[in-house]
C-alpha cells in the first residue's frame, strides 16, 4: 500500500520532471533564437537589397542566406530531436501545433528567396513574409515560456520571450528604415509606423529589465554600444523630425550599420540570458533531486521502525480547533500514524512544508503569468474582430495598431477596449 | 525528417492525451465523492452523539463507520492504481501533495473515531476534525478541476468542485445545527456562524448552476425534495429567528433526518454530474481520435505524391501583405511546400485551423478558470496573514471569515481586501 510518504515523494518526483521541462525547451529556445537572428539580418538585406532594385548589398545577401541556411539545419535537427510522443511536454498540443506553422514557413523560404534575388517583390511583401516566420519562431519561444511551472524560471522566460520580441521590434525597424532610407523619400504615414516600431521595442524592454536578474540588467546596461546608439538617434532625427522629404538614399548603409551593431549587442545580452536559464534550471533541479533523496532515506528508515500510534499523538490530534471549510492541506490535526509520534510528526511537517511551498509557488507563477496574459489579450481582440467584422487576421491587426497609432494608446489597452465591447459586436451580427 | 504534417499529428496526439487524464482523475473524483458522502454522515452522527452525551446515535455511530471504511479501502485502492511515475500526470506535484495530505489524515481516523466513541472530544473538536479531512479529499478534487486544459471538461469540473463544496456546506450545516438542537440552545454567535453556512452554500450552488448543463441544472431542479426543504427551511427559521434561546432537543433527530434527504438528493445529481463527465470524456476523446485519424491518412497519401513546389504557390505568397508582429500562427504566404501546390494549401489550412482552434480554446479556458481563482484567493490572503501576522492557517482563515460576517461581505471580497493591503501588511514588519 503506498503510504502518504510515497505520494510526497511522487509530488517531488513529478516536481523534478516539470524542472527538466524548461531546461530541455531551453536548448530549443537558443536555437530558434540564432535562426531569428540571422533571419532578422537577411530580411534587413534583402530589405535595402530591392528598395535599391539590386544596387546595395548583392554580394552579402548570399553570404547571409548562407548562414541562416545552416541556423535552419540547426533547428531542423533540434525538432528532430524533440520527444513527440503524446503526454511527455505538457502544453504539448501547442507547442507542436506552433512548430508545424514554422516548418511549413521554413518549407517556404527558397521560393521567398528567389522572388527577393529576382526582384520581384515590394520592400514591404518581402519583410512582411520574414516577420510572419519570425512571428512564428516567436510564438514557440512564447508556448515555452508559458509551460513552465517553477516561478523563477517562469520569471526568466519571461524576460527572455520579451527580450527577442524587442530585439524583434529592433530588427522591424532596422529593415523598415534601410528600405525607407535606400528609397530615398519618406511620408508621414511611414514616420507613424516608425514611431510606433520604436515604442514596442521600448516596451518589450522594459518588460526584460522589470523580469530579469541584477546580473542581467547589469549586463544590458554595460553592453550598449553608446556609439552605435548616438547614431542611430542621429539618422532617426534626421528621419522623423520633419513632416515629410527626401532622404539621402547613402544613408541607408549607415543605418543598416548602427542598427546592425546594436542589434548585435542585443544578441550577446540574449545569450547571457540563455546562460542563466541553463544554470537556474540546473540549480533547481539539483535542489530539487537532494530534497528527494532526503525524503527516499527517511522511508527507508520508516521500515525499520516500530508500527504502533502513541496516545501521544492521539491526544494533540483531539485539541486542534475549529478550522475553515475551504482550508488546505496545511491545518491537519497531528494524525495518529503507523509510525509512532516522532516520525509521524515530521512526515506531517513534510506534507505541510510541501503543500504550503506549492501553494506559494503557484501564487508567484500567477503573479509571472500576468504579463503574458496581455500577449494574449492581444490575441483574443484579432480573434474577435476576426469572428464579427470578418476580417483576415493580418486585418484584424491593422485595425488594431492604426486605432492604438490614432489614440496615441499602447496596443494591450485598445485589445482590452475592443474585448470590453465584445457584446456591442455581437449585437451587429445576425 | 519530420514534416509540418507530422508535428501536427503530435499536437493532436497530445491534445488526445490531455483528454485521457481528466477522464482518470474523474474516476477519482467519483471514489473521493462516495468517501467524502459517507465521512460527511459520519461527521453529522458523531456530532448529535457527542452534544447528547452519548444518548443519541448510539446505535448509527458503528454502523456508518462500518460505511466509511469501504469507501475509505476504496479510494485507497484508487490511489493505489494512481499512476505516480514523474511526468504522467500534469500538474502531478500539486495532486500527489494533495493525496499524501489526505492519506495522513485517513491514518489518523481510527485514534478520532477512539476519541468520539469514549466522548473525549467537544463536538466542535469532533466537526473541525472532520472537516479538515474532508477539505483536503476537496483539494484532491480542485486540483483535477484545476490541471484539465479541455475548456468544457475544464467547466464541467468546475460546476462538480462547486457542487461537491456546496453539499460539504450543507454537510456542515447538518452536523452544525444536530450538535447546536441536541445541546438544547443557540446564541447569538452560533446563529451568526449558521447564517455563514447557508450563504457559502448557496453561493457554491450558484456557481454549479452557472457552469452547467442544461439537462443537469433541470436534474437539480427536479431532483429536490420539497417536502424535505419544507421542513428544514421551518427548523432553520425555529433556531435562527430568535435572538437567543432555549431549542427542543428532540428536534435534533428531524433536523438531522431532513438534512440527509436533501444531501443525499445532492449527491443523486453529484452522480449525474459524474456521468455526465465521463460522456463528454469519451465524446472528445472519439472526436480527437477520428480526426487523428484523418491526419494520419494524408500523411500517408503525401508519401506517394510527387515532391515539387509549383511556381503558382510562389505567386500566390509573394502577394500576401504586411502583417502584424503579434500574429499567431495563422498568417502564413502560402508555404512552397515540397507536396505541390493543392496539397500544400491543405496541410497550411490545417495548420492554420489547428491553431486558431487551441487559440479560442484557450481564451474560453481561461474564462472558466476565473471562477477556480476565487479559491485561490481565499488561499493567498490566508498565506498573506500567516506570513505577516503570524497567524496559523486556522487563525488566519477565522480572521478572515469573522470580517466577512462582520463587514456582511463575501469571504473573497475580504480576501481581496486583504491582498490590496498587503503594502501594509508589510509595512508592519520588522
Amino acid at each position: 500500500m503506498k503510504s502518504g510518504l510515497s505520494f510526497l515523494i511522487a509530488a517531488r518526483r513529478c516536481e523534478i520532471s516539470e524542472l527538466e521541462q524548461p531546461m530541455r525547451t531551453s536548448a530549443l529556445v537558443n536555437v530558434v533564437g540564432r535562426l531569428v537572428h540571422a533571419l532578422q539580418k537577411e530580411r534587413g538585406i534583402s530589405n535595402v537589397f530591392l528598395a535599391s532594385r539590386g544596387q546595395r548589398f548583392a554580394a552579402q545577401l548570399p553570404l547571409q542566406v548562407a548562414e541562416c541556411r545552416q541556423a535552419e539545419a540547426e533547428l531542423r535537427t533540434s525538432f528532430e530531436k524533440l520527444d513527440t510522443d503524446a503526454g511527455h511536454i505538457s502544453n504539448g498540443a501547442r507547442l507542436f501545433s506552433r512548430i508545424a506553422f514554422v516548418l511549413n514557413g521554413l518549407d517556404a523560404l527558397p521560393g521567398l528567396r528567389t522572388r527577393v534575388a529576382t526582384m520581384v517583390l515590394t520592400p514591404a511583401d518581402a519583410t512582411a513574409a520574414y516577420v510572419n516566420l519570425i512571428s512564428g519562431l516567436l510564438a514557440v519561444v512564447f508556448e515555452a515560456a508559458d509551460s513552465a511551472t517553477n516561478p523563477e524560471i517562469s520569471r526568466l522566460l519571461v524576460a527572455m520571450f520579451n527580450f527577442m520580441q524587442g530585439k524583434e521590434f529592433a530588427g522591424q525597424e532596422r529593415a523598415f528604415g534601410s528600405g525607407t532610407f535606400a528609397s530615398g523619400r519618406v511620408d508621414s504615414a511611414l514616420q507613424q509606423q516608425w514611431q510606433h516600431l520604436i515604442h514596442s521595442e521600448e516596451r518589450c524592454v522594459q518588460v526584460f529589465i522589470d523580469f530579469s536578474t541584477p546580473s542581467l540588467r547589469e549586463l544590458w546596461q554595460t553592453s550598449q554600444n553608446q556609439t552605435a546608439l548616438a547614431e542611430q538617434e542621429r539618422l532617426r532625427r534626421m528621419a522623423l523630425s520633419f513632416k515629410a522629404g527626401v532622404l539621402d538614399p547613402n544613408l541607408s548603409q549607415a543605418w543598416f550599420d548602427c542598427c546592425t551593431l546594436r542589434i548585435d549587442t542585443m544578441k550577446a545580452v540574449e545569450d547571457g540570458l540563455a546562460d542563466e536559464l541553463l544554470q537556474l534550471c540546473n540549480r533547481k533541479i539539483a535542489q530539487g533531486r537532494a530534497e528527494l533523496h532526503d525524503q527516499q532515506m527517511i522511508l527507508a528508515a520508516l521500515s525499520d521502525q516500530t508500527v504502533n500510534a502513541s496516545p501521544a499523538a492521539a491526544d494533540r490530534a483531539g485539541t486542534t480547533g475549529a478550522t475553515g471549510t475551504t482550508g488546505t492541506a496545511a491545518t491537519a490535526a497531528a494524525p495518529d500514524t503507523p509510525y509512532g509520534p516522532q516520525v509521524g510528526r515530521s512526515i506531517l511537517d513534510m506534507v505541510q512544508d510541501q503543500a504550503s511551498r506549492l501553494q506559494s509557488m503557484s501564487d508567484e507563477l500567477e503573479t509571472v503569468r500576468a504579463s503574458l496574459n496581455e500577449r494574449k489579450l492581444v490575441e483574443r481582440a484579432k480573434g474577435l474582430l476576426m469572428t464579427h467584422r470578418k476580417l483576415s487576421e493580418d486585418e484584424a491587426y491593422k485595425m488594431l495598431r492604426q486605432t492604438a497609432m490614432n489614440q496615441n494608446r499602447r496596443l494591450t489597452d485598445v485589445a482590452q477596449s475592443v474585448l470590453a465591447m465584445a457584446d456591442f459586436l455581437s449585437a451587429d451580427a445576425p
